[in-house]
């Protein structure tokens, strides 16, 4: 029995977990990310003992503590190096955990990675290699291969929301010009959105807007099936921002199964459709197996399931 | 003791290898490539003898053949489902090699890879990730994990050349838009040297390629090298397109070490340290040990050497 935590800028959100990926019993807190990070190590480790007490069992019979957590992870020290999310620099998360258990190895993911091996144990079994994308706020990716999660030789890699889809393109946060990320996540979605309204002002899109007094990653989808042609055109260049880089990453890894979790793969089959077709005509080569496309089922609970089972080894 | 034969569209390279990567004896002929594929395949054979005999050994001690072969490859059929250099459609390259040596394993890996494993088995020994790419007529790529070369689920995986570097941009031989290979390939330089000619016919660059009667990967770098702003400008630009997509690799594998070979490579360090600095100044984080990067240094023989030792496994 694992213990999975998925540390969030709003939630700290902890489960127990079986070696199967089954969730036994999971509770959260409001992370208040600005407080020292020994208070939220704190926190974390209540939870540990209450999601265990909560499901009948002892601390015990928890053969390991898996963390995901935003930001840059030095894996093999246990350190954020640093994170936007909670502002964290060069903390170190595994030494802290491990004070309140000290008999329990404790295992700092990614939290991209962490959702990924979720997403990988429960749907993903038999995979040589899977690939996780999550179209976030940012998008974040995690690779397993042989059953271990991909991080290069000094931990931070996988990060497969910064590579380059357009040379010379928008700032990223990364301090990069043009990542995929800037152009397929949640950010760059609203920002498309937000273009296309000031061009279409009278479009039923912009009316969206204006009633619900905001732009989401909801917007131009909703708008979209509704009929409105200018909402249909930020659809059309979102998914081929976002299939473009998925043909990037079969052409790269070739992985047996490829599935698109966060906020917008909730779209299902009108995101995963048009996807699939763009990926179909253009992949590298099309005379042998492809790679499997697929949504994300486990949504937020892949983080704790992953980063349980992260622990495993 | 290993035999590697490297495959290209103008010749047959044959080399015996020992396990440390040292050429033992080599020998080629012209591929005639339209040739019937038995023909090609009887050369080889003849030529693997001739190697293992001007050493002064015989073909019972040698332990295994690999092939680095253009094109898509199916690694688990041995077979090569297409290649442009060479006109083969499914081509059981394995099993007509085999008929020669059938006591002997025969491997056969796409070209990308054997150069990349021939890298790595040199200069890259102790890479937990090694990543060499090769700026050629394409750009090819091959990734090294725990000492194994990654192949994907189907066998083609690692086709470092073909990811979006400009979304929409110019049409790649593989049918999709913008790949990285149509910027940073000998072809591509070629393509933006002779549309800076086009537009600045005075400058010295202009001038060189007159006098040479063509433009060559050489043409902007000898020009640069001699002062002309224009040549610069295609030079800068070039490295700028070769050093954004070293960077998104970058971020995706997070290498211990990256090589970079091919015709290009043979600018050296007037290639190498802009490229340096572009990584340096874009990479995803920089708080953390970062990649190496390197000019490779066996060129040609590298897909010989790793073509015979991707046969040791």
């Amino acid at each position: 029995m694992y213990i999975g935590v998925d540390l969030g800028g709003t939630n700290i959100a902890v489960g127990l977990v079986d070696i199967e990926g089954n969730i036994l019993a999971k509770s959260s807190r409001p992370t208040l990310a600005d407080r020292p990070f020994e208070e939220i190590v704190k926190d974390m480790a209540q939870l540990c003992v209450e999601v265990t007490e909560a499901a009948g069992h002892t601390m015990d019979e928890i053969k390991g503590i898996g963390i995901g957590s935003p930001g840059a992870v030095d894996h093999a020290k246990g350190e954020i190096i640093y994170s936007n999310n909670i502002p964290w620099n060069h903390v170190p998360l595994r030494d802290e955990m491990q004070k309140y258990f000290d008999h329990i190895p404790v295992n700092i993911e990614n939290d991209a990675n962490a959702a990924a091996y979720g997403e990988y144990s429960v749907n993903g079994k038999g995979s040589k290699t899977f690939v996780a994308i999550t179209l976030g706020t940012g998008v974040g990716g995690g690779i397993v291969i042989d059953d271990k999660i991909y991080r290069g030789f000094n931990g931070i890699g996988g990060e497969l929301g910064h590579f380059t889809l357009v040379h010379d393109g928008i700032k990223c946060t990364c301090g990069k010009l043009g990542c995929w990320e800037c152009y397929a996540s949640v950010t760059g979605l609203i920002r498309q959105t937000s273009e296309a309204i000031q061009k279409h002002p009278e479009s039923q899109m912009a009316k969206i807007a204006a009633e619900e007094d905001h732009i989401s990653g909801r917007t131009a989808f909703n708008a979209a099936k509704a009929g409105d042609p200018a909402a249909q055109e930020v659809v059309d260049a979102y998914i081929r921002y976002v299939a473009d880089g998925i043909v990037s990453i079969i052409n790269i890894f070739q992985p047996d199964l490829l599935v698109i979790g966060g906020g917008i793969s909730k779209e299902g089959d009108y995101l995963l459709e048009p996807i699939k077709r763009f990926v179909a005509e253009n992949t590298y080569c099309k005379d042998i197996a492809q790679s499997k496309l697929a949504i994300a089922t486990l949504f937020n609970d892949a983080g704790i399931i992953g980063a349980a089972l992260s622990a495993k080894s």
